[in-house]
C-alpha cells in the first residue's frame, strides 16, 4: 500500500493495468522499438547496409538500460531519453553503430512512446466501454419497462420509464465508443523531427526514413514533426475527461437515486460505515463523480500546456507528463467502477408501472 | 466604458461582434424562430391547419417581448424561456394559439439558441482564421528565407529559417480551420425533448414534428433529445480553447522573439509605457498568451458542467452559460489580435543567412 | 439586456453594484486620487511647493479623461494608464506640472486602483454576509428545533435537528466574516515602484513620497513595490472562491432537501417551468452551486497568473484583470442569492420531532 | 522505476519524503494514535477504567492491520477506516474493548490523519524554505551588486542590480515562510464529530472526550466538528499552490535569463540533449514552472471539492484525497528543485556595472 511512495488513496484513482503502460518498462520498450525502426529507416536510405542494420537491431533488442542511472539523469536532463541514448550508444558496436539515434532527438522518442501508451490505453478503454455498454443493455432488458420519476432541476417532473434514463446514460457512451476509434486513427502519428523539428540532419533522406519509421511502428507520418503543436495529446485529454464526465453523470444520477431510495434503485454491495453498520453507501457512484471532477480539473493543465514556447518547451512538456497518465488512469478506473456499479444494481425503478 | 456594469478591462477579453450573438436580441430571435418552426411542425402533423399556422407564425414574427419583465423573471426562473413563453402565449390569438410551445420546454429553446449562436460564432472565427492564415502566408512569402535561431528548452539550438517557425504557427491553425467545418457539421443539432426529454406530449407525431423543426432551423435531428448529454457544448469549448491555445503559442513565441530583439523580430505599433517612453511592448503578443490561459482556465468549468444530474440540471446548465459565451469572445478577440499582431511584424529573422 | 455586448445570462453571474467598482469611472477616479496623492508626496519631499501642489491637485480634480481615446489606446498599450497619463500631462499647467506622474508607472496606478476596488468589494460583501447571517439566525430561531434526517454519503444516516444543519451552514460563513476583516487589513497595500520597481527616479525621496502616498490613500506602504509578487490579488481570489464555495455547499444542500421534499424544506418563490406549471424549482439553490463552480474554475487562472515573469508580465497581469472582477461579481451575486433563498424558506425540517 | 504502477515521470513531480507521509503506513499510525487517544478520552470521562484503558492502548499499539484486506475493502467502502476499525475491534479484548472507536466515525480518523500529514508536510517545507532562503541570501551576498537589465513586458527597461531581482524572489518566500507558521497553527484542528457530526453518541461526555483527544494528539478542538466545512484542507491547498507559484516565477525568470545568456546568468549542471551535446538546458527552472502550473491546475479541484453536500460527501471527500497529496509532493519537489537550481548559479548579472 505504500511501496514506492504510493499514497493510501491511490487505489481510488489509479488503474494498475493502465499505469503499467506509462511505466519505465513500457517507456524503454518504446524507445527500443523507435531506435530499431530508425535503423531500418537508415538502412532503407542506404546509410547502413542490411546486414549491419540487422546486427544493430539485434543489439538494441538485447539492450537493458541501467535504470538507476536514468532515474538520476532524469532530474538533470528533465527527460529520460538522453541518458538512455548515451547508454545505448556506449553498448552497440560494429558498422553503423555511430548512426544509432541519428537524426532523432529526445522528443521524438518520448512523444512517440506517449502516443503508443495512449493507443494502448485506448484499447483497454475500448474493451471496458464494450463491457459497460453490455451491462447497460442488460439492465435495459431487465428493468427498462419499470416506472421512474423524471427529475428536472432537482424536482420530480413527470413519470417515465427506466429505459428513458438508461438511454440518457448509454447514448453518450455509445458516441464515445465510436469516437474512440476515430481518435485513435487521428492520433496514431509519428513524432519525428530531430534536433529542432526539420530533420535537417537527414537531408534528402528524411522522407524515406520517416516513412519507414512510421510503417515499422504502425504510426502515420504526417509529413512534418509536431514538436510544439500538442493537438494529439490534447485530443486524448479532452476525450478522457469527456469519458469520465459521462460516467460521472451516471454516478451522480445513481447517488441521487440511492438517496431517493428503493423506488428509484436497489443497490447491493454498497460501502460500509464505521459508525453506522445499517448503511449501504453508494460508494462506486460517488467515486465516479470524484473521478469525473478530477479529470475535469486536470484537463485544464493540458490546455495550459498548449503554450509550448519556441521549438521545444521543457516546462509545457513536463506539465503534460505530470497530467496525462493520471487522466488515463482515472478514465480506466472510472470505466471499471461503472461496470462494477452496474453489476450491483438489483433493480431500477418500480415494476408494474406504465412508466408515465 | 462602464455602461451596464462593464469593466474597464473588458475591451481586452471581449469581442463585441461575438458578444452580440449571445445578446438578448439574438436569444429572442432564436426563440421566435424555434416557436415558428414548431408551429410548422405541428401543422405538418396536422395538429394545426395551414392557414392557422401561417397566422400564428405571423403573430410570432411581430412579437416584441417585454425584456424588463424577462430580466426580472430570469432570477426567479433561472432561465429566460418561461416568461418569454408566457408573454408569447398571452399575445397570440386564433385557432391553434393554445398549441404555441406545445410539446417543447425551456431547454429546447435555450439549447437550440445556444447552438445557433455557436454556429454563428464559428462562421466569424472561420473568416478570421482565413484572414490570419493569409497574413501568415504573406509573412512566409516575404521573410520565409530569413535566418533564425531555433530555440529548444529556452536555449539556442541550431540555425533554421523563419519559414520553419512560421510553419509551426500555421500548421495547427490550418488543422483547426479544417476542424471548424467538421465541428459545425457535428454540432448543428436540434435540441428537442419536451418536459423530460422523451417528447411524450407529442405521441406518434413526435418524429414528424422534430424533423420539420430541424429542417426549418437547418439543424440535424439526432433522433432523440440530449438534454443531459452536453457533448456538443463541450466540443465547442474544447475547440475554442484549442484555438486560443494555438494563438497563445504564437503570442508566447513573438514575446520571446521581441525579448531577444531585432535579430528575431521587428514589430511596429507596440504598446507604450507611462514611465519609459522608449519602450515598444509586444502587447498584442502578451494578450494572446493571456487569452489562451483564460480559455484554458474556463474550459475546466465546461468539463465540470458535464455532471448534469438527472433529466435537467439547473446548476450545470447555468455554469455553461456563465462560461461558454466568454470563451467564444476570447477566441474571437484572440484571432483579431493575432491578425493585428502579424500586421505589425516588419520583419522576422535576418536576411542573407542561409538559415542553417 | 444586450447593450454593450452583455449576454442574456449576465444577470445570473453578474452583480451590478460590484461591477460598478471595476468600471472605467471607478478606475479613473482611483487614478486621479493616486496622482493627487503623488503630488502631495512630491510636495512633502519639497520637490513641489505647497501652493503649486494645491493648484495641480485642483487641476487633476477637474480632469475628465477622453475615454474613447483611452479605449482605443488600451488595445495598443495593453493597459489604460499610459494614455490617461498622456492626457493628464497635456492638461495640467503651471509650476510642477512636469512632475505629474513623476516616479510612478502604469502598474502603480492600476494595481492600486485594483486594491481599492477590492477593498470596496469587501465592504459590500461584509454587509451582505451580515445580512445573510441574520437570516440564518432567524431560521435557527424559528426552525432550529425541527427534526431532520442527517444524510451522509447520499444515504439517510440518523435523525438530528435543523439547527445541526444550519450550524454547518453558518459556522464557515462566520469564519469567513472574521477573515474578511483580516484580509482587508493585509491587502490594503500601496503599489508603488516606478518603472522597474525600485523607485530609483525618486532617489532619497522615495520613502517619504511613498509614505505620504500611502497615508493619503489610506493604504499601507510595505517598504517595497510588489509588481511581480501577486500575493494580495491571489489572497482575494482564494477568499472569493472560498466564500462562493461555502454558499455553494448551502445551495447544494437546499437543492437536495428540495428534492427530498417537504419533510426537509418548504420553499416559496421557486422558479417556473415553461412545460410543467406545477413545478417550483429551487433555482436560487442551483445558482449558488453554479456560482461556486464558476469561481472554483476561475481561481485556477489567478494561480496560473502567479508566474509573473521578470519585473512586469503583461500576459500574467492581463489574465488577472480578465478574472478577478468576475470573481468579485460572482461572490456578490452569490451572497445576494443566498439571502434571497433563505428568505424563501418557509420551513426547514418537521416540527414536533425530538430531532434524533 | 515502475514498481507499483509508478510512471516514469513521477520522479519529476513526486517527492518521496512527502509521499511517505501519505502512505498506508503513516495513515494507520495516525489511526492508531487517534484510537488510543479516544480511549484516553473515554477513560477521562470514566467510561473506561484507567487500567482497562492502559490495556486497550497497549493492544492498539501492537495492532498490525491486514493491509491487503483493507486495500480490498477500500474500493467497496470508499474509505479505509471501516475495515481498519473492524479488524481492530476483532482484535482487542478485555473490559472496555466494546468501546473501541466509540462515538467516532471514519471521517474523524481520516481527516485527522490528513491534518497530521499536512502538519508534517509543513515541517518539511519549512526546513526546505529555510535552506532556499539561505541560498538566495548567499547569492545576494556574492552577486547582489552585479548589473542586470530589468525586463518589463518582455522588453529591456532600465538597468538595475542583481539584488533587485533577487529581492523580488526572496520577499514572497519570506512572507510564505512566515505564513507557514500561522497556517499550521490555524489548521492543527481535531476532526471529531461521530456519525453525523454532533457527537450525540457521547452525550454529556462529548466535550471532555474531545478535549482529551485534542490534547493527546496535540490538535486544537474547535468546539464542533467540521465534517462538511473544508476550510483547513483548502487553506493548505491555497498555500501549496502559492508556494509553487512563487517558485515558478523564479523558474520562469531563470529560464528567461538563461535564454538571454551569460550577461544575465551562468548556470552549471544544466540538462543534456540527445541531439545537441553542446546545449545546457535550464531544466530545473523549467521544472519549477511545470510544478507551479500543476498546482495551479490542481487547486481548482480542491475548490470544487468545497461543495460537500449534506453531512458527508463521499464524492467531494475522495476528490480531496486524489489531489491534496499530489499538491504536497509538488510543493516539496519544487522547493528541492529551487534549492538545487540556486546551487547551480555560478553568477547572476555582470560585475563592475553600477547597476543602473
Amino acid at each position: 500500500m505504500d511501496t514506492g511512495g504510493q499514497g493510501w488513496m491511490d487505489g481510488l484513482s489509479g488503474d494498475p493495468e493502465i499505469a503499467g503502460l506509462f511505466s519505465g518498462t513500457a517507456l524503454f520498450a518504446s524507445f527500443a522499438r523507435f531506435e530499431q525502426a530508425l535503423i531500418k529507416g537508415l538502412a532503407q536510405a542506404k546509410l547502413i547496409g542490411p546486414d549491419d542494420a540487422a546486427g544493430l537491431i539485434d543489439q538494441i533488442a538485447g539492450f537493458e538500460p541501467d535504470r538507476a542511472a536514468i532515474d538520476g539523469a532524469l532530474l538533470r536532463d528533465g527527460v529520460p531519453a538522453p541518458d538512455y541514448v548515451r547508454q545505448l550508444r556506449a553498448l552497440v558496436t560494429g558498422p553503423g553503430s555511430e548512426l544509432v539515434h541519428h537524426g532523432a532527438t529526445s522528443q521524438d522518442l518520448v512523444d512517440t512512446a506517449t502516443i503508443e501508451a495512449l493507443g494502448r490505453t485506448g484499447a483497454i478503454l475500448s474493451k471496458r466501454l464494450d463491457a459497460l455498454l453490455t451491462r447497460l443493455a442488460d439492465l435495459e432488458n431487465r428493468d427498462g419497462g419499470n416506472a421512474l420519476e423524471a427529475i428536472t432541476r432537482m424536482q420530480p417532473a413527470l413519470g417515465f420509464k427506466a429505459s428513458d434514463r438508461l438511454a440518457a446514460w448509454s447514448q453518450p457512451l455509445e458516441a464515445l465508443r465510436a469516437r474512440l476509434t476515430k481518435l485513435r486513427e487521428q492520433t496514431r502519428i509519428l513524432q519525428f523531427g530531430g534536433a529542432v523539428g526539420g530533420l535537417r540532419a537527414l537531408g534528402d533522406n528524411a522522407a524515406i526514413i520517416a516513412e519507414t519509421l512510421g510503417r515499422e511502428l504502425d504510426l502515420r507520418w504526417p509529413g512534418h514533426s509536431w514538436h510544439a503543436a500538442r493537438g494529439p495529446m490534447l485530443a486524448h485529454a479532452n476525450y478522457l475527461s469527456e469519458l469520465t464526465g459521462a460516467l460521472g453523470k451516471i454516478g451522480q444520477d445513481v447517488a441521487l437515486m440511492a438517496l431517493r431510495g428503493d423506488r428509484d434503485i436497489r443497490l447491493s454491495g454498497g460501502g460500509g460505515s464505521s459508525a453506522m453498520p445499517h448503511k449501504q453507501n453508494p460508494v462506486a457512484a460517488e467515486r465516479l463523480v470524484a473521478l469525473a471532477r478530477l479529470n475535469a480539473t486536470l484537463v485544464a493543465g493540458m490546455h495550459q500546456a498548449q503554450i509550448h514556447e519556441m521549438e521545444r518547451s521543457g516546462a509545457a512538456w513536463m506539465l503534460e507528463w505530470m497530467i496525462l497518465p493520471k487522466m488515463c488512469e482515472a478514465a480506466g478506473a472510472a470505466l471499471a467502477t461503472a461496470s462494477a456499479l452496474m453489476g450491483c444494481v438489483d433493480r431500477i425503478g418500480e415494476p408494474g408501472g406504465d412508466g408515465r
